[in-house]
């Protein structure tokens, strides 16, 4: 099920960088995860994670990741600047800015930590869902970057219309996974982690503009649970607690096949009116 | 109800920075709002929300706030470095960070915007709960902080011993506002987001040690909203999704009285074995 040439997947061309010096890398916006306005945002976040995950002074994996969507990402070149705020025995703070032409457009701060066997404990099991394999996948290509998933949605498909007497609800319900497959890990999770649509178009049937200001992951998921997730689909839950005042929320979770809790997501997203 | 002279509060007296240049702020560790090692996580995220509140080129309210604690804030003096990365027609991303002798202890990334009135739209009820006047204060005055809070419980007391046939289960619920009372405002919303126990200790009846490493707010909540929450008292609902290799995560809201949620909340928490 592995893939024998993983680096030749268009997701590790588009997050890959090239190094500048210590602290910076330079890469390149990819066409093939385009959104309405510049790249994906989850494309973004993966190769600022990238930086850190190349970076020599790097120390253990990801535990928690912010990323500020600052504005807008031209198409084109890009540079990373990856700087280790603060080392500590097993723990380490990263502020990343991704700049254009001198100006940032991308923020993040990152934690990473080397982890030990401790109490484990899943509070939040999986919602009940059919398997992916008995579902067809969703053809939303509308966007570039959708065409780069395999969508299965078991409920909460955006943009659609919803009868008179259906109450409002943001709730989505989906498995996904990179098309075509590609081994999870830490870059492919955290672009996962954003593939859900704004929540207002759970509740609206048409287009507005809208788009994340800012994202936090929290990874649950070690490298042997990435290792034994491996090709296979996630599923992911993403809802809003309350939109109003041009902005709401959304807390989502990615579980594995299996059901072992991955990641926990949340997000402040725009829109319009 | 309003508290007609609020800078007496022992909360602005611990969160009052003085400007030292443009983009820096000094400001001093209050021992009224001290934890076991260093201050309340949350006094010191309301401290560096400050900072971009009185920073004469702040755009707009609060939308969300990412804090991350990089090392342990010794008591005495600290500088908070703000910096605007971005500003848009109406929208704002800052860096933060927060130094002692020249080293980050306290890292922070917070996005401010003015908001306009749009579809509202309330997802996220408050769970069931008895109002706070039927409820007694829990007095665990055990750390300082703890003593400036009015804390009612209405279930997930840490460090309670469970009885064997009770399932694990990592939700508080409670109502809480300072103490004395004081009206709600930014600053103390942040810290209220704060004040949740580590999860871990709905798990285990004995104390061990365990801390924040990184916060995400967003703010719902508007100026409106919180001068007609006054010095009500705010329903906060904590719980825990994955606990698991040292790290688990917290997901936490903030309703009004009147049932308005004011704040989404999630935190990586570190915890020994």
């Amino acid at each position: 099920m592995n893939n024998p040439h993983p680096a030749s997947h268009v997701f590790d061309s588009a997050i890959s960088l090239r190094p500048m010096d210590t602290h910076r890398y330079s890469g390149r916006t990819a066409e093939t995860y385009n959104n309405m306005v510049g790249p994906f945002g989850g494309i973004t976040a993966a190769a600022l994670l990238n930086a850190v995950l190349q970076h020599p002074e790097r120390l253990g994996d990801p535990v928690s990741l912010t990323v500020n969507f600052a504005g807008p990402v031209a198409e084109g070149e890009f540079e990373i600047e990856a700087t280790p705020l603060r080392t500590n025995r097993s723990t380490q703070h990263w502020l990343l800015l991704q700049k254009q032409d001198g100006e940032v457009v991308t923020s993040a701060t990152a934690f990473f930590a080397t982890r030990r066997d401790t109490l484990s404990e899943q509070q939040l099991s999986p919602p009940p869902a059919p398997r992916p394999d008995t579902l067809k996948r969703v053809d939303i290509s509308i966007r570039n970057w959708f065409k780069q998933y395999d969508f299965r949605f078991i409920r909460g498909i955006p943009l659609q219309p919803r009868a008179a007497d259906q109450p409002a609800d943001t709730e989505s319900l989906l498995w996904v996974r990179d098309y075509p497959e590609r081994p999870l890990d830490y870059c492919s999770l955290t672009a996962l982690g954003d593939v859900f649509a704004p929540r207002i178009f759970l509740l609206r049937d048409h287009f507005t503009p809208s788009g994340t200001v800012s994202m936090t992951h929290y990874f649950h998921a070690t490298a042997d649970e990435l290792s034994k997730a491996g090709t296979g689909f996630v599923l992911g839950q993403a809802k809003a607690s309350r939109l109003h005042g041009n902005y709401a929320d959304q807390v989502a979770h990615l579980w594995s096949e299996d059901g072992v809790l991955l990641l926990t997501s949340t997000q402040s997203v725009y829109f319009k009116e």
